[in-house]
């Protein structure tokens, strides 16, 4: 239920993400290759800010950061739902798949005793 | 109205997630350090399926293709939605943010008639 | 004969370079995690330059383009050579390896015939 | 002197990477968009090997583990002098130009005193 309405929600923006390229003539820049290399570029963007941090766990962000990765994040999403769309990918169904992969991979009782997913890197 | 039906999806999703990581214990792994290089690892593999793509528009992607694509595509997502997590993040109203900071960016009339932000690339 | 000038010649630069970060007392940032983010984020700044080329082939770039795309290089260099000083790498004999490697996976006859590696993606 | 030994010594890899991909009719693939790709999606598998790494500071490698690095190393400087020769870049000068840009903007005593560079991220 959560899924259909996950799905009708990313189809109104995604829509209106393609409205905003086609009212600006940038259909012509959406390739998947040229969105797959911005979606690589903005998520460098969003590891820039933690590039040098020195704990691993969460600095506390203050809010000027926090708010500048929030838009970093927002261009990730934005470029992930532009080259689903120009892909017809429905992502609410492939994330529904590769959950399922992943469960199947990672078994709780396995993947709990032996973190096997981390270890083996 | 939208925006409210996508965060609430978007919640539940990411309650899901957490739950996933939190069974298996592997919240230990998730520093926002560690999930953005997740995130820019993810965006990488989606990037290899075009790489040596000749032609700059959408290549018919059989089957298989897309559908490795579309996992692809779910693994970014859901480091997105794992980072935007640990980061108490709002991923809707940084996309409806980002989305404004575009519009006032690039308005339409002078976007279509220049394609500034890729001319000037 | 190259190799083993070329080994001198990088471990000469190298030095330098691990002089750069000592005397600034940088050490302490170049964590091999920390310096492999660097890279990444480097060569992701190099892509930018050709997120949006509409050509496939080789763009005319003009002088102050060529000058900053140069740059770019030259950070993913030093980047690539600071990690190989800090694991303690040959990057000439890995390099010496690898391409050995790739002459054993595409062997010339059935490369150039059919370009397996690039039609396989 | 050592630029120039730097020089003649990338100068004669290059070449032969240049007549590695001539006799199996790769430089069609080898358009600097597409190797730019190349070398953000190797530089990313450099990272792999550090995602999950728990400390900043080096992992003792195992051999293996070193090998495996050592060979993505050795692809990302295969992309990176690939994509200096396709753009007619000379590597040294650009390091040198590079280096002595990064000595004016990060003068011994104030990035020692402060590390200004890491601060300020």
């Amino acid at each position: 239920m959560n899924d259909e309405a996950l799905r009708q929600a990313l189809a109104t923006l995604a829509a209106e993400l393609a409205d905003f390229a086609r009212v600006r003539d940038w259909e012509q820049f959406h390739a998947p290759k040229n969105l797959a290399m911005s979606l690589a570029i903005e998520a460098a963007e969003v590891m820039e800010h933690f590039q040098w941090a020195a704990a691993e766990r969460s600095p506390a962000l203050d809010d000027e950061r926090r708010r500048a990765v929030a838009h970093e994040l927002a261009d990730v999403a934005i470029y992930l739902l532009r080259l689903a769309t120009v892909l017809d990918i429905d992502l609410t169904t492939a994330l529904r798949e590769k959950i399922a992969i992943n469960e199947a991979r990672y078994p709780v009782e396995r993947a709990r005793g032996r973190s096997a997913k981390y270890d083996e890197l």
